[in-house]
């Protein structure tokens, strides 16, 4: 209980400043020939210190297998591995042990548990998505090689990539800092978080994610649902404030007549405001979807709080933070939808044994 | 696996127009004093039949009890229930036998399982929510009593009740047959509905949810958020497209410096846009969400689709249908999400037993 | 949790004098062919009434199915299914209100969950039998047809079958009332029975189980063992007081020398002092495993007790009971090993997606 | 899926001859001390190297928190341990790498995976129950402390304890090398032992383990119930052949008259043939049961097999093996059974909230 999939199953550990973090993957198949670049190249993409709009925090990031794979194949048991807690200045978060930061898991967690390990967000912080990204990036070679699974950042503020992600060249992603494959927009999105960094202050955004060559018949009926599987996933993710797929909230505003995907006589569709999903089943087209980060909640400016006593405090972010989530988190998102993919894709070997 | 709930678990069975639909509850606690009325209620609220907009089909949805209750309490044991179908009219369908509805379950049923029950949507039907209607008003009655859950329309097409979900009063909710708490907005959505519904055509909306007195400490950490539960659940109705929660996507567009909630000496916040949710766990504010629904796909017009052969062919929805499914979600909405708190709610229990 | 299976799972309802008892199967594949003659003739052979030597009750015990099969065939939706109550004498269990009855739960009920069921055993009744023979019936036939799963009684208090079960005519089974295939042993069970009847008493025995035409490769290392779950299965069954595989206790006291199976050139095995399973895997050779069952705690004769006060009772069993549990059991045995190995073979289709 | 537990869970990995093996534990409640001692003396009483009659390998097993502990008390975050692996001596496995040993699972590990890691009997390998060992320590800490779990060598071969487990004084169990309580018995079975050493032999044996202190109502009815979940348990033991609770198989052979548990006027019971378990849910009573080891199928004299091609060939067994596994496996019984107490303890919690 409480581990990410159904069927293909990842556990998790570690906080942010503890010795190491990791996890165990249970029920990955036998034989897949694994790519173990792929899975630092993701765990890179994701790391803090890439750029000047990214927390300066340096990070190694290397994971290490400790089973499960061998000689570069996997053996068809559990795949677990660690990724080492470097550079973990523990003294900056001494000013915590009894206050409570707004807009964190701090004072939750406490209530909770009646205890909470303080340094870094513990439990709570987003270095966890570092053991999603590594399970994801392993995941994803279970799938088809076709399947492609990319995410971009479509807005940051009140800046918008306003193009239909159709007309997007998806090979501009990383081709800057901020992950917005629409040069133009790029810019002004990384001029807005340098501004909004310079005051010590955060801001929000959304990403998109798109899923091409899906075949179709992923994703269960009824509590097994591919978006409430993907939505499960990325409403997971620390900062994370909504998910919506094909015609999201958009769609709540639109009649029946503009919204029904009319089938082509092949059954692709015309259109594909469903987002590639009917009864919760993949059918052939695009999947995609989009999710909402609220701004970071750490600010490099004073904010006022209290501690456990009820004293009034002042409290100032200390340590080396993003001012903007969703650049990093380009690859959380691609990582959880590899592996929501792959544990649906697993299940679907089962359901009709005469194909 | 593919049940609602991680300890308090639900499994569901039954197509639309099979001999009945039901489910098994397991884990639910001993010593509860049930009230079938307040199930029956629920249960009434989401029948078709009840108004003017929406669908005139009528179904009793009488629910029996047949194991778990003894003289009014629970024993403990898993608690099942069945609701028959009556007024199922067959032969409404025979023409969808082999032809692809757009925008609908159909085809997708129909690749992935090489067979599907075509009879009112089988088991990718909406009648399916009459289980989790009656679950989640039973797990409700596991809850303390001072916690509220309460679902409106928040909009239909471009409809909004723009209100703050604080000025409105709740009680106004089943005063009106859209179930919108604003007597004018609630108004403009009748007529907008039965404008549309006139039409053969069909809209969309939103629902917004709000729960109060939830106890501090409710949600897991990591992969067992309340708001990731919340969010599977929602996505797993079967014309939602979208869920948010808090500031929601609105909050993808501000800064840290706006939307952290800043702490009162109480611990209470100043601010709600965290949505009473802190790194997955309840923090004693208001819980509060939005879930987009996108227009019924069946309409009383025709629309071009294509039979299995790949032959072009006209369909019109000849059954009785809703031209808005909002006003009939309400209570799934509320049922959904008590069963989430329920099971979330009991998986505390073992959190601290020092406690 | 608490369902039985891992992937394919059973969630079942019921007390012994409730309206129905019943269950749902989830991910019972698409497309099988189901012989509900099949299922029928197991729950006959369960069914109390069949013979002099088992309890005169008459259940009629009639399976209905509810959901998941469309004209014959599964649709990979949840199967349901009830089995209506019907001649439960409640007013024979009146006495039992306020009394424990000895080597029953009707104390650990109580104890647990504050609040117990009291007629006729409620949920700890043998009744929840019926519903694992349903489900194990149906179960079998997701397997390849040569898989034959045969149950037999091997002993019935100091009446031993002592010829290994490859000298056996299996076809005998059920030509006597014992289900004992070597008819001179049958003849003294039945015998012993009757004598043990006469006197009000009750007798103890073994089943059993041997599994024939199994592929190689079922089961699962480490958690999920072949062994482990035929354990939990039997152990599961209500007067179980022990299960052995292979050379099973009697393998405790043997050397290696002896006991380890060499193997043919074609890997089969010269002995079978394994019973088929290596690592909690399949090898191809036969599985066969052997169950002990106490004798029925009701007596038809007076027992010392004492009421919920602490006062002393004399208790005598009022209702139709077994004096032996074993021949009613067979078929219990045998649903519940093809359910497993259902469950185990699904899961085996997603180990090696080369294959 | 393939996990330890139902809801505390363990998640384990590791090959024997890989870089470490380890686990995580789902579920752990917050606010418990640990004895981090007391996990070390169960992992340092599994341990190779021990005394004269067990494996004279060499490891340290020194086990390594990760996390979810902080200053020895648990944070109710997951807990997860590595124990690395030393002194493996991988080429003594490379005969090994093209052909099957006798009642090893090479064969199966190879057929079912089309792969397998064959250094030291890879996931395969007993290795794996210093996992369990340390898991089942950690949750026995979460139990009441009266709650006493002691297990022990009941027969070795053909020598067997035949002392009722009430006559044995538990503090000698440790005292000598085989974990026999009763001296006279324990110097036979430790000759025994040598001898069948000395010929390069191995030897089966039983071990016997009874739990003090229960308190009334731990176990679920129907697919959760103590005796199914020990033997679950118990049956994932690598050399497990069998698993007897309270009567076990002797029961089988008694009359209800003799076999039941006449109550005392506070319900304790006369006699304790259940074994402390009714209807699944323990009585209070002391719980016992027994476990049957087959002898280490690793010989170190020369045995016949054949190679992945077919073609015979002598194996002899060259790393350094256990005559007989009984001794080593106490602690391994112990732990387990701590496991499984834990688990439903703590389910238990959510029986009835008025409690």
């Amino acid at each position: 209980m409480f581990n990410l999939g159904n069927f293909l199953q990842l556990s998790t550990f570690g906080e942010s400043h503890g010795k190491a973090i990791g996890g165990i993957i249970n029920n990955f198949p036998a034989g897949i020939v694994i790519d173990l670049e792929k899975i630092q190249q993701q765990l890179d993409r994701r790391r803090p210190g890439q750029s000047a709009i990214v927390t300066q925090r340096k990070e190694g990031d290397k994971i290490e297998f400790l089973s499960g794979i061998s000689n570069g194949i996997s053996t068809g048991m559990p795949i677990s591995f660690i990724i080492n807690n470097e550079n973990s200045k523990s003294k900056d978060y001494n000013h915590l042990k009894d206050s409570f930061r707004p807009s964190h898991a701090d004072f939750t967690y406490q209530e909770k548990f009646g205890i909470r390990d303080y340094n870094g967000g513990g439990r709570a912080s987003a270095r966890e998505t570092a053991n999603w990204v590594s399970a994801g990036a392993l995941a994803k070679q279970i799938l088809p090689k076709e399947i492609e699974i990319t995410a971009f950042v479509s807005s940051v503020g009140e800046i918008f990539c306003v193009k239909p992600y159709q007309d997007l060249d998806f090979s501009n992603i990383d081709s800057n800092e901020v992950r917005c494959p629409d040069w133009e927009t790029a810019e002004k999105m990384i001029s807005k978080i340098k501004e909004i960094k310079k005051e010590g202050n955060t801001i929000g955004g959304t990403i998109t994610c798109v899923i091409r060559n899906l075949p179709i018949g992923i994703g269960e009926p009824v509590f097994g649902k591919l978006q409430a599987e993907l939505a499960k996933a990325m409403l997971s993710i620390n900062a994370c404030k909504g998910f919506e797929y094909g015609s999201g909230f958009c769609g709540a505003k639109m009649t029946g007549k503009d919204h029904n995907d009319l089938f082509n006589p092949d059954f692709t569709t015309k259109t594909n405001l469903s987002g590639g999903i009917q009864g919760g089943i993949s059918n052939g087209m695009d999947v995609y979807f989009r999710v909402a980060f609220k701004p970071v909640a750490t600010l490099l400016q004073p904010q006022e709080s209290y501690d456990r006593q009820g004293n009034p405090i002042l409290l100032e972010g200390k340590g080396r933070h993003d001012p903007c989530v969703v650049p990093r988190a380009v690859p959380i998102v691609e990582s959880l939808a590899a592996f929501v993919l792959a544990d649906l894709y697993l299940i679907n070997k089962t359901r009709n044994l005469n194909k």
